[in-house]
């Protein structure tokens, strides 16, 4: 009876490792984030980043999403789950600072009800200010910030919203004064951490993402100015702004 | 004795089927084709479907690859395995015919010294030609594109040509003439196929994909015009661009 008795509980633990195995394969390269239910909106807001030159002409035109990460998220679940209707929309404007959101919040967020509200802010409120040797107000910053999220909840209470770090690297725009890039970038990361708790957010960490990305290669190959992705940088950030997405609504 | 020696003979099993499915995720999720060597250089050349309005602007510049399959090719392979120092080129220019490839055939391709070449062309000889009620000079047409394969191969005879097949939907711009699109978009399939066959090239099979893909849902989410992939055809097209290559060169 021994043999008997222990062979199929041996099968099963096989089978069970093969099954995770199996299901491993699926989570991560495949099933779409819980968040993306059927025909749920997701909306991401930003900056030049997120407007990858996306085209503002059309309805069903392929340039809408811009060139990067958006695209990157909106290929996969769109192409390899058609059947869940989900909409991508981009109202990532190039140059954008926090104040230029706020300003134009109610047409391109409010208006558009996202189930899911992606938001990436902040690299200008530095840059900007740094290049016009202007001070930086992040107390301003963080209330307007601040009221963007809570506007984005009221309206919409169910809304998902994932907070943006914004990141950098030395390259040609940030290192001649990389010293006060990294302490600026620092103080915006700050804001959108304690934005984050206050609001009870998931936040997407691109930092430590090019941080370790510029281990592997250099860093320009991965921001190619110190602050625009190239292709392969927009792949890290899908990848970042899916797990973040996953682990923060994992039902 | 007899469970002894079937134990372990079970335990094998069991473990070659929970590889299988482990590197199963690793073939189709992660690893990139054989095709893309250390230094790679890839090289998509072809018409508006591959252009996507890229940028001609710079180097290092996010934009240069457009909205489309090759840069989502480009992002995957070169975001998840930077080390390889993957070269991803794209010279697809928008309206371009088979005339138009040969016209620009030695800047464009030849003097790029590509190590995998892909072409997508010939669905604006149909385009054009239905649309200046001119006939379509299949004869010529092949006479030119088998050019553009010997000259490529006589450039440089270990590159790795990839054809893609000239795809169409009923849509906007193909419906109204549906039977004369579909008769010729046909021609040019089977022209790609016969240069296949005779420069023993794989054959990126895209209408296939969108046939099967327009009965999961309408065609107009694909080829928003018939025509043009939205980004949800751009991942099927990405998807089987790398499926072929990874078949025709698996070592």
């Amino acid at each position: 009876m021994v043999p008997s008795m222990r062979f199929p509980s041996l099968i099963s633990v096989c089978l069970l490792f093969a099954l995770a195995a199996k299901s491993s394969f699926a989570e991560t390269a495949d099933t779409p984030p819980a968040a993306f239910r059927q025909g749920a909106r997701v909306l991401f807001q930003g900056d030049s980043i997120t407007d990858g030159a996306r085209d503002r002409a059309g309805k069903y035109q392929d340039h809408l999403l811009g060139h990067g990460y958006p695209f990157l998220i909106a290929a996969n679940y769109g192409g390899h789950f058609p059947e869940r209707k989900l909409v991508f929309l981009n109202r990532g404007v190039s140059g954008n600072k926090v104040s230029d959101l706020a300003a134009r919040w109610k047409q391109d967020t409010i208006a558009l009800k996202p189930d899911v509200l992606s938001i990436l802010i902040g690299v200008n409120d530095v840059w900007h200010n740094l290049a016009g040797n202007k001070e930086i107000k992040y107390a301003e910053i963080e209330a307007a910030y601040d009221k963007l999220i809570t506007d984005a909840k009221v309206a919409q209470p169910n809304v998902k919203i994932v907070l943006c770090e914004p990141f950098i690297l030395p390259g040609p725009v940030t290192k001649p004064r990389w010293k006060e890039w990294e302490a600026a970038v620092k103080k915006i990361q700050q804001i959108v951490a304690r934005l984050g708790t206050k609001h009870h957010l998931p936040v997407a960490h691109f930092q430590k993402v090019f941080d370790d990305a510029q281990q592997r290669t250099p860093a320009e190959e991965w921001l190619f100015d110190g602050v625009h992705p190239c292709y392969a940088g927009h792949q890290l950030m899908a990848d970042e702004w899916v797990r973040t997405v996953k682990e923060a609504w994992p039902n």
